[in-house]
Formats: structure tokens, sequence, C-alpha cells
């Protein structure tokens, strides 16, 4: 398998503008030329979208758009965790030899039709992310004495990193209290335990290890990936455990050689705030059923390094957009360019990105 | 990088059945597994569905309804070649070793969206299918004298191979004169002229080297692959030749060191009676402007060597199935399986599938 790093990335501003896809696409991909040595578009071999959105054919479009004539092109759509899906396709292209050079967008708007699971109205109100994380809230609580103050820590944390991040989408800062006290929307979760969907888009760039080092003094490798689909409903969940991240991160640090301990930072999918604890608990990275006072001591000692950026309910979720964005933070932080929400030092990152329930599960391990 | 194999296939019945896309995708799938050796639901590592349809995180949700967990599962839209980009991803994800076994299922409902090219409503009539068609047809005639009754040729030879296709859309015999006298459509284009919007779903199992052997005793290697996306639009079109098919077809003679003389069977992607003839010719199968006369000494002579199950206008265009239902066709001839559409003894076939005005192509050689 060829080695495979990421040579490059950018950002957009999260917001609510009413623009359409392509263009928000395209604002990532010039950043990302403007921010990376030495690319030009004959270097690309494929250009891959991640999106949600209906419209069709984006991935040749945004080419032709940009200049750029790709041997490879299409999207990838898997609700939330597009932009990771399409990242490791992207790998593939090139640990197999199809390809040495990719480039990824992702992007969503915020009305965006992935933000309700359509395809079984059977399901009732659950097709509505809020009430999946409701019951896994009321689990977590029970099984484990999970209090309120814990989950608003993830949010107050989150929110205060994202004070940082100058493209979040939310960027206020809001004490524990404020949180616990926000508008009540179900039994156990609070509108500031959410993340809010918005419009966005973040690039990165891929390459293998003979042409890396033409765009970058400091690639960042994937050095593991793990992926896991256990369903698409909720018939195989443990309501306090996510199965498709265990599995998916077992398998992320067997290939990488690497384990929990070796994480320096970590981009977490906290769709909500529960989500937060329960997959820091299914990575291995607290121990399962400790994670709430892991995010409180974290936010006490000012502590950045899981979800420096602000996470999705710090800087938004613009579904298609949130993998590749975690993606290029964590490569940022492992090159030490975050600036004011740089962690210390750090060698080794992880992404953790999810859809539908927690159903799949992408976990990826980044090396310096 | 590790060989990939075709070790089983399924398709269903093309119609204009109004059913939910799942519920075409899983009809593909069951037959996979009953007309496939020692296929349990463990052995999938890979379930990618290809479609336009506009409902999320398919992959899943067959899946799911299926009894697999793969590792990977995502959807992959690229208009008309959603089908062999699908193919090729899960080519991808095998030979870079991230995965063994992978399930590949195209669908499309006969209403389908991707059947207009919404992007840039600018280019007006043009987002529909037939007016670029009808300029390729025009400049194919002036440039190289091609005439009504060649075009027929395409569209009798395809009506006629369906009719050995039980699972063909439209299976009628049609006379030369009888597609001449069609209803007229535009200046150069009649109804039979044009292949025809349908639902219907096709299935793929891929397999590594190493495990193939116990799915099927007559693997098929997909030995080469070319992909090219020139645009998204006219802007680099020579209208009497397929620039991303040229360049598509040339890296896939090269990775599988085959030529155009050694393809004893080819699934040619003839959404329109020219497009069979410019992808002869851009293919190196016929040479620049004689593809009219070989199309016309093939049904003379009653030759099916070229779309044997009857192409998209004889089979019908369901157009994320599209691309799967040509791998399964090749793959079938390959071993000798096609019954009364079965070609003599070929050894080495080709699949050309392409989207939008033929602006991306995929070009596949497979080989028994």
């Amino acid at each position: 398998m060829n080695k495979v790093a990421i040579t490059g990335y950018s950002d957009t501003k999260f917001s609510s503008d009413d623009i359409p896809i392509e263009s928000s696409m395209i604002s990532a991909v010039r950043l990302l030329f403007e921010q990376t040595s030495n690319l030009g578009q004959k270097d690309i071999d494929v250009v891959l979208t991640s999106t949600n959105d209906n419209k069709k054919y984006l991935a040749p479009i945004v080419s032709e758009l940009s200049g750029i004539a790709p041997k490879i092109s299409h999207n990838v759509e898997n609700l939330c965790s597009s932009g990771t899906n399409a990242a490791v396709s992207a790998f593939s292209y090139i640990a197999s030899g199809l390809a040495d050079v990719a480039l990824v967008v992702g992007a969503e708007r915020f009305d965006s039709p992935g933000q309700v699971l359509q395809w079984d109205d059977s399901r009732g109100e659950f097709k509505h992310p809020i009430f999946w994380a409701t019951m896994f809230t009321k689990a977590h609580k029970r099984k484990f004495g999970t209090t309120n103050e814990q989950l608003a820590y993830v949010s107050a944390k989150n929110h205060r990193n994202a004070l940082d991040n100058p493209n979040a989408y939310n960027p206020k800062k809001y004490t524990v209290e404020e949180i616990m006290n926000s508008k009540k929307l179900t039994d156990d979760l609070r509108l500031l335990d959410c993340s809010r969907p918005c419009t966005g888009s973040s690039a990165i760039l891929l390459a293998s290890e003979k042409i890396a080092k033409k765009f970058t003094d400091m690639p960042v490798w994937i050095s593991g990936i793990g992926q896991k689909t256990t369903s698409a409903s909720f018939t195989k969940n443990d309501l306090t455990s996510i199965e498709s991240t265990k599995i998916a991160a077992h398998e992320a640090f067997t290939m990488s050689k690497t384990s929990p301990e070796k994480i320096d930072v970590a981009e977490i999918h906290d769709a909500f705030t529960v989500c937060e604890l329960m997959v820091l608990e299914d990575t291995g990275i607290a121990q399962k059923g400790k994670a709430g006072q892991l995010v409180s001591d974290l936010y006490n000692t000012n502590n950045k390094k899981i979800n420096p950026r602000g996470g999705l309910i710090g800087a938004g979720h613009p579904l298609g957009a949130t993998g590749i964005s975690q993606i290029a933070e964590i490569t940022r932080q492992l090159q030490g360019k975050s600036g004011k929400r740089q962690t210390e030092n750090p060698k080794t990152g992880l992404v953790q990105n999810m859809s539908a329930a927690a159903t799949s599960s992408t976990v990826l391990i980044l090396e310096s």
C-alpha cells in the first residue's frame, strides 16, 4: 500500500449564507490553491466532492470551474460522514497506485436535505437526530450517572475553543449555567447541547509519498483508517456505546500501530454533547463512563486537545464539509499552524466522524 | 497494486415500475447472493451504491436490509457514469489493500433527477441531452458523411441484440426503415435513435486475488482502467470526437497492455446512435469516420460483439445501473454464460461509460 499524506487544506467561514453549493465548493478550492505551494491544476488526478446536496455532477463542475481536468471525479454521499468517506476514497485511489494527487472538497448548505433521514417514515420522530441523541443521553445518564453539568461542559469547552477559530459559525462564550438554562428542546437536550446546521466548505489535498514534498515541507501522513457501518437504524445499538466507532477505532489503531494513549489532539463528531462523551469512551481516549469527568477537567485546565477548532457545536456542522474540516484541523495542528488554538507539540492526531444515529463511523489516525 | 476480479453479478428486469430505489437495489443484491457460490454477508467489506436518486444514506440502508455490516459504505454519483465510477472506487479499495470484497449496486428510477443537467440554466436547452447529441450527429455527418441509415443500423442492431436479453426494457425488432421513420424529435434525431430512461438495478461483486476463487471458478480480472473528465460543459469538445473517451481508452489499454484489436466484445454507452459510432472510433475499435460502416457490417453479419445485451438503446438506461450492468454483461460474456447472445469465445472485453455530453468517461478492460 503506497503511503498517502495530507499536503494542503482550506476552510471557509461557516455561515447561514444562501449561496449555491458550487460557489461554496469553489471558495474552498480557490483558497487551497492560494495556500499550497507549487500546486498546479495539472497535478491533480482526482477531484472528489462530498455533499448531501441534491445537485448532480458536482465533481466535474467544480473541476471545470477550477481549470482541472482530472482522471477520476465523482461525489461521495453518506450523510454526516460524507467528508471522511470521500477522504478514504481519495486515499485508496492513491494507495492503490491509480492516482498520485487528489483534491477533496466538502460542502453543505444550511438547508441540506441530509439533515433528516427520510428513508423510513415508520420510524416516526427518530428520523430527526435530536430524538436518538435524547435516547443516548438518557441511557448514558442512567448507566454512568452522567450529569447535565458534565454535558454542559462539552458545549462550554467547544464554544470557548471556537472563539479562536475565525471560521466558526457560533463563536460565543457561554457559561455552564447558561448552557444548562438554554431553551429546552427535549427531556434531556437543550439548544446549546446541539450542533447547528450551516453553510460551509473545506478542502484537502492528498498526495502520494513520491510527490508530497512538492506541496509542503510538512506532509501529515494518514497512518490509520477504520470504517464501519453497523446498520442504518437502531437495530444493533447499545444505547450507551457507539459500536461503529469502537470497531473503526480498533481498526485504525491496529493499522497505525498506535493506541489511544498516543493521541495528542482529536477532532470528535459532537453533533450533540453526549456524542463527544460516548466517542471519547469508545475510542478509548476516556474510560467507559468517565468522559464526563475528563471533559470537565479539560475545560477547567483550558486544555484544547479535544475539538480545538470548536467541534460541531462551536464551529458549526455543514454536513459534507465537516469531515474534511476535521482532517484539515488535525493536519494544521500537527504542523503547529493552528495559531491561538494550537495544542502543545502534537505528533499523533485522531479524527472521528459519523452518520445517522452513529450507525456508520470513520476513525483516522494522522501523524506528522 | 493487488489484482481485482469480478466474481459475481446480477441484473433485474428494466421497466417503468414506480418502486422505491431501495427496493430496486435490494432486488439486485438478493439475486447476486442467490447466484454467487459461498457468498456470506460477513465476506463483504465494502457496499457502494451508485445512483442519482435524491435519497440519502442508501449504502448503509441497503447493507442493513441485506444483513451486511460493511467497513466501507457510501453512494457514488456522477450522472450517467455513476456505475463505472463506483466500480473503480470499489476496485481501488481492494487494490490498495483496505478491503478484500466489495459489493456495488447501481439503480435508478424512470424519473431520475439525473436526466437533466441542472447546474447552469444559462446553457438553455443544452441541459437536455438530446440537444448535444443532435450537435454531435450533425457534426459527424458533415465531417465524415455519416448517413441516417448508418445511424439507424446502431439502433436496429442494439434492439435486435436486446431480443435475447430477458431483462431488456425495449426488446422489439425494428427495421432500419422503421427507425428512420420513427417520430422526429430534432433536426437529426428520431425517437428510435435515443435510449430510454427506465427503472432498473444491477449488482457486481469484486474480490481480491486471494479470495476470488471462493466465489467463482471463473473470475474475470479488471486489467485496465482509464477515467477522464475533460470538463462539465462543452468548452473542450471537438464535436466529432469524445476527448474524455480517447484519453480514458489510451490509459486503460496502456495499463492492461492490450490494444483495440484485442477486444472481442464491448459494452458501449449508446445513449444516442451517434454515441456508439463516436465511441467505437475514439476507443480505436473503428477507424475515425468508419464506425458507420463497421456497425452496418456487424448488423448484416449478425455479429453481436458490440453491445450484446442491447446497449442503452435496446436494454434501457437506468443511469446509476447502466455501468454496473455493462460490467456484468462483459463478465458474463467472458465466462461464456450469455446464452443466446453469447459471442464466440471472447477473452478480452471492454466497457465504456460516460456522462453529460461525454465530458467524463470510464474505459475498463476485462480479461478472463
